[in-house]
């Protein structure tokens, strides 16, 4: 191995700067899915990769691609990656930081590429759902597992769809309507993915990196309609009213209570509700809100337990529309199935922990991550979480280079320990 | 009485009808405080005055005051009036149909003024507070009751401030914040204001028109903030969260429990939070929304009803922050006055209804009217409801020419009989 580790972290810090540079939005970050900031990360990956005397293509989806070009070798690669986009005024690190990783470790492997198996870096595109309320469209798009009716969501501004932003970006939509695979399960040998953790249990536990065990699927509504009616805020007694936000919030209320006791019942779950809008062209002081839209969204490791919770929440819609004359409207649920890691590599990563000196600790993730999609397409995948401050999503992720190139050392150790199995 | 009531209906119509045209926003009417709508208003008014031959001017804060040219009496007059400003995309009937009514009054006295006082019609700017957070604007400034800490007040889009809307409408901004009153209370013998009803009790009982008891004090707040931690949907755990959203559902739910005891104790009271949203800029799904903003707004015709329950908000707020590890943040509370309208016009106008052949109902305003402004400044001061259907503020109100024309009869009989007496 040619490079020291002051070096990878000299490195991965410059790229990690540049590319916050060319993305900032205020105090955050902005890369949207098949937009500018997204397409800036990407090319300014491919530079960098380029300066480091890495091969770098891109897919006919507009993914980008990075490869040793010693490493002549046929066999099924090894990808490692993560995603470019990032949440509106977002951090830094969600995603880029695990690209970044595939380069650190792209970059061990260029003198000894026969010490591991085939190595390929994956800058996936459109991760996040927070633009068109739908996660993993990248990965799923390369797998040909994007229905063709994702294209027509709308941008969360509500113009424009996410069909739209990918031809803008180049991406061969008529090859994602049609299911096109750029990629079959078989062409993959594994896929790794460092990222950041997005909660708050490594910093706390002192853990620089750790291994993930599984990863929680979803299920959600980018937009419930609460409709009841408007009406003057002094004129209409209790009785005749049909506040939408009072509805709102009985419905919420009865979810967070339903949604301790199940904690307690020993359930894994999430619930948030992070969009929640009264009309914004027409709501007042002083005007009984008729309308009021909001998000919903569960998470949990388990797939029944994310369906239950789901009839439950459907439940309560219909006895508070009973109880307060008013009325949801839901527009279609999306869900991301729960995915499990896999063990041979979780193995070869803890083996490889105890090689370098100490054990590393098992996670479950708790948010989303492209290996879901890997996973349960049938290809063995793994992932490396690394510790990180002040969650993900906001501009206040704080992840140290020494941190990230504990996990690419870990990755590095578990592919070279591979090929020498 | 020369005008007969058929072409009084048709007059009134008119009005209506071209105001409405000229305001139209969608499906909806817009008439801004001191902003176009209500200026488009207000010179309709003067055209059509004008054309019926009666005297207009306008006052520095930009009011128009209607007389029969005829009357040279220099008693103090009673003043019949009501609102040229709407809510954004309200109704057309709300502030409009009183100061119609008052013209409408003006022409059944144009052949015999001597038959009743002097009257003058006033059609006031800025009653609602949609637009500022502020209620009664035009007629407190009227009668120098205006704080000048008001003038600060910013628009409901964030952008500019009541005093530059005000400047830019013509009004001598420097007398409003001196607190010039431009009338004292003694240069008006009575404030008589039409109004439609902003509630449902009057179409549901079959009357075209009642006569007002009191107007509800209200105690608001036009944003509170609820202040916690944003973070990512799927990874932290919910002992870790401070969501703004549940925090604030929590808050809403308590609120809406109290309310629906106190009624059955007998209080009078109503609730509303007219305004509710998460950041538009970068709430999202999968983001634990770390900040929420809501209207508060409580109305009572007691004023000790309003203060208790006030207090007994910000105690709730306290125990939600306490559980919840959120912080309320609030800006300044606005209150206005209940006020009782007086008993000697209460009794001419229900001796007015009974002498043309049927009692007419009393009904108490849930609502705030400029009449409780000109009340509480000792003004005696009277209302007249008229029957509309689908509440108010709202783009649905319904009223009747013809109920209007009954109002108007009541009122003008009243005045008759007040001469005669």
């Amino acid at each position: 191995m040619k490079a020291p580790l002051k070096s990878q972290e000299a490195l991965a810090q410059a790229i990690i700067d540049d590319i916050a540079a060319l993305t900032r939005e205020g105090e955050g970050i902005t890369r949207e899915s098949y937009g500018e900031g997204e397409e800036r990360a990407a090319q300014a990956i491919e530079t960098h990769a380029a300066a480091l005397g890495f091969t770098t293509e891109r897919d006919r989806f507009q993914n980008v691609w990075i490869r040793l070009p010693n490493d002549a070798r046929t066999e099924a690669p090894v990808v490692i990656g993560s995603h470019l986009d990032s949440v509106p005024l977002g951090g830094n690190y969600d995603g880029l930081a695990g690209v970044v990783a595939g380069m650190l470790v792209l970059d061990r492997l260029r003198h000894a590429p026969q010490a591991a198996p085939p190595v390929r870096v994956l800058a996936l595109r459109a991760e996040e759902s927070a633009w068109y309320g739908k996660a993993y469209t990248g990965s799923l798009a390369l797998l040909g597992k994007l229905p063709a009716s994702a294209l027509a969501l709308r941008h969360r501004s509500g113009h424009g769809t996410l069909g739209e932003a990918m031809a803008r970006s180049g991406v061969d939509v008529d090859a994602v309507a049609r299911g096109e695979a750029l990629v079959a399960p078989g062409d993959i040998a594994a896929w790794l993915e460092v990222h950041i953790e997005q909660g708050p249990v490594m910093v706390a536990r002192g853990w620089p990196s750790a291994v993930v065990t599984g990863i929680r699927g979803n299920l959600r509504y980018t937009r419930v309609r609460c409709v009841g009616e408007t009406g003057h805020s002094g004129a209409v007694p209790r009785w005749l009213r049909h506040d939408a936000v009072l509805a709102t919030a009985d419905l919420l209320a009865r979810m967070d209570e339903h949604w301790r006791v199940l904690l307690q019942m020993g359930m894994d779950l999430v619930m948030t509700t992070g969009i929640c809008t009264t009309q914004v062209q027409s709501h007042a002081v002083s005007v009984i809100p008729g309308e009021l839209e909001f998000s919903f969204e569960v998470r949990s490791q388990d797939a029944d337990t994310l369906e239950r919770f789901h009839a439950l929440m459907l439940d309560e819609c219909r006895a508070v529309e009973k109880a307060r004359g008013v009325r949801f409207e839901f527009d279609e649920s999306i869900r991301s199935a729960p995915a499990r890691m896999d063990e041979a590599w979780i193995a070869r990563i803890e083996a490889a922990a105890v090689a370098r000196g100490a054990p590393v600790e098992r996670i479950p993730s708790g948010a989303g991550h492209d290996a879901a999609v890997f996973a349960n397409a049938g290809i063995p995948s793994a992932m490396v979480f690394v510790r990180n401050a002040n969650g993900s999503h906001n501009a206040h992720e704080a992840m140290d280079c020494v941190d990230l190139i504990d996990g690419v050392d870990l990755l590095h150790r578990a592919l070279c320990a591979t090929s020498n199995a």
